[in-house]
């Protein structure tokens, strides 16, 4: 069969390219005699894989030197615990910014932990239809550190700017929308991602981390779970994920070649623009649940009138060849996710399909 | 380049028709029209996989009904602290049996969960050279449980037979020799196994839990590290890392049809077999440091009587396209490692070139 156009919310779309350059060395990577799965991590050739994933991470995020990147397992849900387990003591407190389920799963996790406030939460007034501004949010001074969710996924909003939180470290869970355009690290004091929508397939989460949090981090964890762990050992400390790793790899480097972040976000903003236009060029068609100024790039969710017309246009797509339309099953509706690996052509077709549909 | 003889220690040869499969539908899974690393884990035609992988496990091992099968992330090393995280409240203690490196790790990690007793240890006698006899151990009836390592890569031993715990739940690592052969699941309370010697790619570990355990198991715990939050969800309550169980699948289905492990094991007798007869064939030349009732089926380890003698032997070997015979870095020596996957013939072409060398 041929490829579908895919816009599956995560795991998703990959570059073709980088699966393609994965199939043809899966029996013999770069003339070793075998596949990377069979390599060991404390190898020459896995390692020149592994570092040049950390790199290109380094690179094309501009992350600056008194960070550390890592690789680990579990996936952001995984970070919701470990976040806090690292840098909540005792005696001290954490504030969440709610903005959608994801974040809230972040903050019930955390208070497994220890003490957590609600800075802000959108949940009551717009059904998490928006991101908090600035003049709403109640900081606590003193708290350990901010943590938000860059880009929801099931509501279809997304942080276009990011709050001040003075001295406190920002923490963002930025799994589907991390590297979708050049963010200014520093502003951070740790940024968390699973791979499996922007960066490549599950089964691994990166780390961004001033070194200084890691080196302030909590000991009385287990080793396996202190970031200090994995930041002296180069992600090395256990088994990686290598297989994950080295697709990240080859993710990244279509992404390098392809002009790095800036372009990648010139490409986005055209993507969500031609289905957002084909949203709002038929009102009483179809409606958009996000207010204007929190729209996504990344998950562009609509509904139409009634549930039969959505089973409806749900059908004619996937005659289209284009699948992964259907929304959270918590919230229903439609959802394009339209991560960096998905084409503007694909998006271009969608919104063709919409301006047609029933018109 | 041809493929080569991989000995490697983990990661660690996989079966080739295994690769081949992964290769061949790398694009398309099954005429879907994307890969299985772009499918949604909360779809049919994953859930289709992830559902074949755990049958396998369940099929293979005969694991009885009333214990669960989980699919994580984090490897054997995380599972040394979720062991206790799950297992060991506060007011109770467990047995730990040190065998080796990684029965000293997961002996450790467990201290900074709770209170942990060494039940034995073959570290001052025989320098890990052999496993401990039942008569050796000083287990506490009281412990919450019993942990040891079935097979120690590094110094080369494996239990052959298992310790009688009475009432104490035994919680045996296999990453090394899980389904080597087929072994009695119901006189075990927990065993986990990375999956990258015998069950497939890295990024995987496998968890048979007795489902009394995962019931009792604590919840002052964060979530996603309770087993009951794995079981409660059959292994999709966060992302999954999705094409290493995939892998796991190809390769289970693989020994499947080869036999099963009834069949496993007689080609791995017939394997280790042929390399320490080669070693016993010239007590001059080659050393096993290693207790002969407590030799490994997977981890072959011996020594040559200078390091100038090991260090040609592995160029040697390297000519003859032989990888991954060198030992642990903190041991020195030879090491074959010779997994489920590792054919017959390269075993004897080993065994071959042993006989010859220098002879």
């Amino acid at each position: 069969m041929a490829r579908v156009m895919n816009f599956n919310a995560g795991p998703a779309a990959l570059p073709l390219s980088a699966l393609e350059r994965a199939q043809s060395e899966l029996l013999d990577l770069a003339g070793t005699g075998m596949s990377v799965m069979e390599h060991s991590h404390r190898g020459k050739a896995y390692e020149a894989v592994h570092n040049e994933a950390i790199g290109l991470v380094k690179e094309l995020l501009a992350v600056p030197d008194d960070y550390d990147i890592l690789l680990l397992q579990g996936g952001a849900s995984q970070q919701f615990a470990v976040v806090p387990m690292n840098l909540l003591p005792a005696g001290k407190s954490a504030d969440y910014i709610l903005t959608g389920a994801w974040s809230q799963k972040a903050y019930k996790e955390a208070k497994t932990i220890g003490t957590v406030r609600v800075a802000a939460s959108t949940e009551k007034d717009k059904k998490f239809g928006r991101v908090p501004a600035q003049s709403e949010l109640e900081l606590d001074p003193n708290a350990a550190y901010v943590h938000l969710t860059s880009n929801n996924t099931i509501f279809g909003t997304q942080f276009h700017s990011f709050p001040d939180t003075g001295k406190v470290p920002l923490v963002a869970d930025m799994s589907s929308d991390i590297a979708w355009r050049p963010i200014d690290v520093s502003k951070f004091g740790l940024i968390y991602a699973g791979a499996q929508k922007n960066l490549g397939p599950s089964g691994i989460v990166v780390v961004i981390v001033k070194k200084e949090l890691v080196a302030a981090g909590r000991q009385d964890i287990p080793v396996i779970f202190q970031y200090r762990t994995h930041a002296e050992n180069n992600s090395l400390y256990n088994t990686p994920p290598t297989f994950s790793v080295y697709v990240l790899r080859n993710v990244l480097d279509e992404v390098k070649k392809a002009g790095g972040l800036v372009a990648q976000e010139k490409r986005n903003q055209e993507k969500a623009k031609a289905i957002y236009d084909a949203i709002d060029a038929r009102p009483d068609f179809y409606a958009s649940p996000v207010e204007k100024g929190s729209r996504s790039t990344m998950n562009v969710v609509f509904t139409l009138k009634t549930p039969e017309l959505e089973a409806e246009f749900l059908a004619e797509a996937k005659k289209l060849k284009m699948e992964g339309l259907k929304g959270h099953r918590s919230v229903g509706g439609m959802r394009a996710s339209i991560y960096n690996a998905v084409p503007l052509e694909w998006c271009q077709a969608l919104a063709d399909f919409m301006r047609k549909f029933k018109a």
